[in-house]
Order: structure tokens, then sequence, then C-alpha cells
């Protein structure tokens, strides 16, 4: 077994359109980079943060509130010091934290020889949403942790599908420089939704899943469309209409908010549409007044890896 | 072409717990039979109804309201007799009425050398839901047309989704000899609905196409549920809960109200222990006071189809 080991943890688009609290999908190359050191002193150690202005108090992020639990519970007899190199910002919507909460269930997990399954290492990760955000929701954290899509069936029990992923399937992701909570994201919805909306709605989650396994982008271009969570989070980002048509008008399959916003994401068939739609979401945000940075991502089939 | 076509319309199965107005399926063996013969008379005329008690006039059965439609818009130079052997009683929740619509458009459009495509035979016969019920819902025509499972995305465009079907898939449908008018059932829902409820329900959906498209009958058995209609929809039907109960405990996947009921499904994997729910079924509705019918079916893969 190793002494130390080198981790990659996806960002993730959570929710994609029609599947609020439910769908998720890793993405490739960004993320946060982790390295996990046994020690001897038989407590966790953040020894390094990189990229993000994050406690180093072991009880406060959420890296060290998984990595004790998880040593705890396994009875481990080695201490742990841990690097953290963010790859992307907190508060984006690409679950930022959900991608620091996988990498340390599973850069953990291998040192402690993979005592723990693929799910049980979702419930670990999770903790780290509760930290975050005040609630453990699995779609970012699954994503991260299968890579491709996953449907999050229920949250407890827990119960994680892997979804199958199109070959040629390209994201773009716009993040305008601005706060939004994932509290207040949560708080602006609302308890009931019109019973008609929800119809739409699961047709369409159901649609999507089946435009997954069959490669059918017709279908997962009508499918992507959110009847009941998008109206209202909306008015958390400024111009997010004009942008979204921007993709659209690029030729995108979709498009929409990422988990909890600002980014907004949209969905391509092929990398070069994606970089047309890349280049049309950014004309059309700037000279907006506000700064945003904008990326293009395969659709990883891999979720968080030893690297 | 023939002057003369005989046709067999399946019953189906709508909603399958999670997918209100969305899933349909088709059954083997129990379904309408119809008879289109061409005549020179110009007009459609009902000749014969045997097994139901439905009107003769043609601008009020269904069946005679869709054949005129679809003679009108294609300019036919014929008229039709027309013969309905119902395969079972209208008012069951297995799509009686659907049945009857799908095997119009489709025996039709026969004699009209096939000038519609399938969607638009949909269309024809979600006018004959209309007839019946009020309303063009979509997801037992579809069903009956298409055969095997089903996906309604839309309405409105009309978007249908041919689902696949695990081999080994068997239905028990129990019905209680009591009326509920679709249009009760109806007004029983609420207009609307808790959004947690809403979420449960499309992740069951996502599951349970993914089920069909992987054939994993556990993933099955536990998207079978429905948070949304069946509490209030089952308030209808006496002892359902029970006859549920009794179904699962006999190791049916799931169980639940066949489209707007009162027929109760459950779903079975393979044909020896769908005999053993049957029997369940039948023994905990027994000595109740309502009469009822059982019976068992496979799953079919064929819709509407010439016999």
């Amino acid at each position: 077994m190793p002494k130390s080991v080198k981790i990659f943890s996806p960002a993730t688009v959570a929710n994609l359109s029609c599947g609020f609290d439910t769908l998720g999908v890793a993405l490739d190359g960004k993320g946060d980079t982790m390295i996990f050191t046994k020690t001897d002193k038989n407590k966790v150690v953040i020894t390094k943060i990189k990229g993000a202005n994050l406690p180093y108090d072991i009880n406060q992020n959420l890296v060290g509130v998984i990595a004790q639990k998880m040593l705890n519970e396994s009875k481990a007899d080695f201490g742990l010091d841990i690097e953290i190199y963010k790859g992307f910002i907190p508060g984006s919507g690409l679950g930022s934290s959900a991608a620091s909460a996988a990498g340390t269930a599973f850069g953990v997990n291998v040192l402690l020889e993979g005592r723990f399954n693929t799910l049980e290492l979702v419930n670990y990760a999770r903790l780290g949403e509760e930290v975050a955000c005040g609630s453990p929701i699995a779609d970012n954290v699954s994503a991260a942790i299968y890579g491709g899509f996953v449907l999050v069936r229920s949250t407890d029990p827990l119960d994680v599908i892997s979804l199958p992923v199109p070959d040629d399937l390209f994201i773009t992701a716009l993040h305008p420089q601005i706060e939004i909570k994932t509290e207040d994201a949560r708080t602006i919805l609302p308890t009931k939704v019109p019973l008609k909306d929800a119809i739409n709605q699961w047709a369409n989650v159901g649609a999507l899943v089946s435009a997954l396994y069959s490669s059918d982008y017709q279908l997962l271009q009508r499918a992507l469309k959110d009847y009941i969570v998008e109206p209202y989070r909306k008015q958390l980002i400024p111009h997010f209409d004009d942008l979204k048509k921007a993709a659209l008008q690029a030729g995108a399959l979709g498009a929409g908010i990422s988990g909890a916003g600002p980014t907004i994401f949209a969905l391509s068939k092929g990398e070069k549409l994606s970089y047309e739609v890349l280049e049309a979401m950014g004309q059309s945000y700037k000279n907006k007044g506000i700064d945003f940075n904008i990326f293009n991502s395969k659709i990883s089939t891999k979720g968080v890896r030893l690297i």
C-alpha cells in the first residue's frame, strides 16, 4: 500500500435542466487535485490549500470532517496530511464542494485499502455537502465519484444509477463572477408546484434517460427543458435568458443553470460546435458589466481517480 | 389492396405507478378485434358491436368519429362498414377506449394504403380519448399503437418514445366491478403537488426508463412507486392497500392503479411468479363483497396489428 496518494476529482453539473436534485454529470479536465499522506500523528491535518480561501480547521473544512469520520469509523491506526489544490472556485455551481468531498472520500479510502464501496463513498462525500450547504445532497458528489451521467433515484436510502454517456457530447460552462448562495437558490423555490408542470418535468427526465441509452441527440435536445426550477432561479442570474438564447441559436442541444448557479451550462454535440457555442455565449455576456470565465469540457466517463 | 381488414388492438396499462400521464404499456392477448370493410356508400357505418353496450351513432362512438375524420382529411373515395368486438369492457382502466381508437386509426390507415405515419395515427386515436373522456390523453393510445412500453414526452407537440421491453415481464390485472369515471379520477387530484414529492417521482421515472434499457428488475422494483397520484386515487378503490400488499408479498416487482382505475395491476418477473401474484391478489379480494375478474398477460412488444 502506498503511504501517499494523489487524486483528481472532477467538477460536475447537477440538475441538467429537467432533473433537479436527481441528475448530474462529470466534466473532463476541470476539478480539484488532492494529496493524502499517511502520518503517525493520529490526526488529520490540512497542510496546504491553494486556489481558494478555505479554512484549515479540520472541523470547519469539509475535507477534514469527512477524513476524520472515515478514519474514526474504520478505526484507522494512522493520521493524514492533506494538500488541497482547488481547480475551480467555490460558489460557482460546478460542484466545488462536491469535488473536494468526493476526492476526500476516494483518496482516504485508497489509504484504507478500499474498505468502503462506491455507495458508501457517496454517503461519506455527502457529509461534505452538509458541511458546505446544510443539506446532504447527492447529485454532484455522485457524479464526481461515478463519472459520466448519474441519476440519484433516492437519497434515503441512497440509490444512485450510472447512466451511459453518448460519445460526442461536450459541455460549455459560463461562470459569471457573482455569488449565489445555495441556500438562497433553495429558498427561492416554491414548496408546491403545478401538477401539470411536474408531469412535463418527469416526462422529460424519462426522455433524457432514454436519449442517453440510445445516443439520440435530438431527443436529448427535446428533453433538456426545465418547467419547475429555472423560472425561479434564473431571476438570480443577470441576463440569463439572453445567454441561453445565444447558446441555443448557436446550436446547443440545451442550456440551463448548473446546480444552484450562477454558472450556466450548455450541452453540444461535437467539439467544433461546442466552441461555436462558447463563442456565442461569450459574445452575449461581454459588455454586461459582469466579469465571467467560460470553458469547454468533454463529458467525462471517469469520476474521481488516482493520478 | 384488400377491401377488408381485421385487426387486433391491445389493452394497455397507463401510468405504471411513477409515470402519470407519461408511461404506458401494451398487454398480450387482451384487446379488441375490429373489421373494417370498404364500401361504395361514402359514409361510415358501425354494423356490429359485441362485448359492450356502446352507441352505433357514428358521431357518438369514437370509432365513428375517428374513421370519418380520417376519410375526410384524406379525401377518400370510399365508405366503411365497421364491426367492433370488444375484448374487455369499458371503464376498467385498461384502455378500452384507447384500444378501439388505436384499432380504428390503424385499420382505416391500412385501407388508406398507409398514408399516415405512426405519430399521426396516435394523433387520430387521441381524438377518441377526447370523445370518451373529454381529454386527448396519449399514453394508452400510444402504447396500443407502438406496443411495449412507451413514454409520452409531450402531448403538444406530440412526442412519443418507444422503450425496450425486458424479456421476462408479466402483468397481472384485477378488475373490481365498480365504476370510476376518468373525469372523477382526474378531479380528485390536486392542481399543485409538493416539490419534494415531484422530485421523488421524476427520479423514479428516470430510474424506470433506465431499468427497461438495462433489464434491471431490481431497479424496476425500486422505481415502481407513486408519490403523487396513488395517495388520492386509491381512495376510489375499496381495499386497495390490502390488495397491493398481497401482490408485493407474493413477490411482485410493483403494483398500482392501472390508468384511472379501478383495475389494479402488478408487474412480475417470470410467468410462474405472476401466477402466484394472481393467486395472492385473488385471495385478497375475494369475500370483500365486490365482484372482480383477474387475468395475467405477458407484456406485448407488438401493438395494434392485422390478424
